[in-house]
């Protein structure tokens, strides 16, 4: 079973270089599927469940800690249910043992043990604004100055969320096989060049 | 002409991709003939020339500020001057027009006219000693806390150095097209991959 993991920065194209690595390598392919089965599983609304995982707020204190305040406290024990429900689920993905990709959610972490092939996903500031700018929702009209906002509060959720399942950093070099910067590409003609990567890592004799 | 810079952590086998990726693309390849131009344009010792560029001692301050300290800002005078020859050679490199890979000397920066495709090599700490520990010069027995003292300081002088000349911090995903992590790879098999992925991007439509 080869498994590939897709980390990403919003707005820099990893979800959709995971979703055209999925089609070229034949791979199974998760993305929103996760939440789906967590809200299955918990019998919850999906966008709730999104939400909650997003917006992960116990960035500074140790679990122990964080749950000594009540109202706060509370709001954490629930994303922490819905962590755990997170984790069952992508180790029932690895369980089906078929090839994948398991784009976010901290999947390389979690499936540490599957010996995946990790990428982490990145572009330069202006290139994920512009990226944002173009898959807007139609009637959806923030500013750049708000695009940008919104991509900086994201990634500080996802790095907090990483930072509590992992106790590293997210996005560190060296917790990767591969960092790929879309800055300069168009996803499609990238798509190959990560596929053949990956092809190769799998293949090796180390 | 297309040009392929590498940065690298010390011991990431960075050097060893980089001669590997010029004898497959079939690349010049530029590393310590950088040192030896420098030298040989100032008349000086080439280990002198490549202490000074490697100890590079002005982290903190501007460039104004750190000259009015008297004795520091002789040698650091010295040394800006050796970045500048250094950044020459590096030109002159270019000037040749012919396909090549320059290995570490902030080329990425000095060659951000040319569209380089820049990669930056890295590895977890453990598999850095253990390279230093293999390649290690006969006869010299230093001990892995003594190497990884070693590597920490010499890729904070390559820090240092690159954010006196750039600006930005080194080792930054978004300033390189590719970061590839050496960990778990033999170089020799890694180099066809980061080769096809280098020719993918030198033949891109964008």
């Amino acid at each position: 079973m080869k498994i590939i993991t897709i980390s990403r920065e919003f707005g820099s194209g990893g979800r959709e270089l995971g979703k055209r690595l999925a089609d070229t390598l034949g791979f199974d392919y998760y993305d929103k599927e996760i939440i789906s089965g967590i809200a299955k599983g918990q019998g919850m609304d999906e966008g709730y469940v999104e939400e909650a995982l997003d917006h992960y707020t116990g960035q500074r204190f140790p679990l122990t800690f964080r749950r000594s305040f009540a109202g706060a406290g509370m709001m954490q024990a629930a994303q922490t249910k819905l962590l755990l429900e997170q984790k069952r689920v992508i180790e029932g993905i690895a369980g089906k043992g078929r090839d994948c990709i398991v784009v976010g959610r901290n999947a390389d972490v979690i499936l540490k043990g599957e010996n995946p092939f990790n990428i982490f996903v990145c572009a330069q500031i202006e290139a994920k604004i512009q990226r944002c700018v173009e898959r807007a929702p139609e009637g959806e009209c923030l500013s750049e100055r708000e695009i940008e906002q919104n991509i900086r509060r994201i990634d500080k959720n996802r790095a907090a969320t990483r930072e509590m399942i992992a106790g590293g950093r997210w996005g560190q070099r060296w917790t990767y096989h591969l960092t790929v910067n879309t800055t300069d590409w168009i996803i499609k003609e990238l798509t190959p060049a990560v596929a053949d990567f990956a092809v190769r890592w799998f293949g090796r004799k180390t």
